[in-house]
């Protein structure tokens, strides 16, 4: 079974996005196992640079990157590429075939550095719209739970 | 000032989403009124169609959008048009030039019917993946809240 990695940066800080997150965690363990990465995000000031503290982070998610063997990186990012769930859980399904592990990475407030969004085999993008990172953790794992029904030919009504 | 109202249909069922969509609620006080109006779903199955489902559903938006004057219709949907959280921002502080009333409409688990979606001004998608209807009502919250502090130039740190 292929496990599904999520690298992300800081904690869910508000206690509804924890417990939804859990609710996702809490359904999806009989069918993957969820792997959580979570680094330490940079603290913001004035004087440090937006891209100062994005190469801080990209530095962390590197060296986070490197303990995973035979990956996927998937970096979710609002320029990449637009899905429907359907479509999704059939390259979810196909990626499995290929990779122990499927690494998906998601940003801080500042977004993931270049080098970060390079690295990545699939950039995935939710939405034109900008939500907090804390959310896009919470669609993720709906998506991914929503994939797995899919893929097994469950019901989820919605 | 415009009003911002929200037609949907059936309640929030998880506290975590009504906590998130309370804690929206509470931020957005200070800019703009919205009004929820949270219409009974029609009960799911076996021996009723879809179509007819979302016929009846349609019926009471129908009856419920009747009772607001001077509106601009916002219908969700997924084959809608997408924008960014900046463009959004600026396309609803237009309308609220030229409208008193701006009415969104959020679906049920099945969808909108084609009569409700013919008869908004406009087709507004968040993503072209399936979420949850209760999730959207976060994610439009959410996106409301942040066009407000797009438009009034303030810092929103995600």
């Amino acid at each position: 079974m292929t496990n599904i990695h999520i690298i992300c940066l800081g904690k869910l800080k508000e206690t509804y996005w924890k417990e939804a997150e859990a609710e996702y965690l809490k359904r999806l363990q009989p069918y993957t196992k969820i792997i959580f990465h979570e680094l330490r995000e940079e603290s913001f000031d004035e004087k440090t640079s937006i891209s100062l503290i994005k190469a801080k982070e990209a530095e962390k998610i590197i060296a986070e990157l490197e303990k995973i063997k035979n990956k996927y990186i998937i970096a979710l990012d609002e320029r990449g590429k637009q899905f429907s769930s359907v479509d999704f859980a059939k390259h979810i399904q196909n990626l499995a075939t290929q990779s122990d592990n499927l690494v998906f990475i998601v940003g801080g407030p500042l977004g993931l550095d270049e080098s970060i969004l390079k690295s990545a085999q699939l950039k995935l993008s939710f939405s034109q719209m900008t939500f907090t990172h804390q959310m896009i953790r919470i669609f993720l794992m709906e998506q991914i739970y929503r994939a797995q029904m899919i893929n097994s030919g469950r019901k989820y009504h919605y």
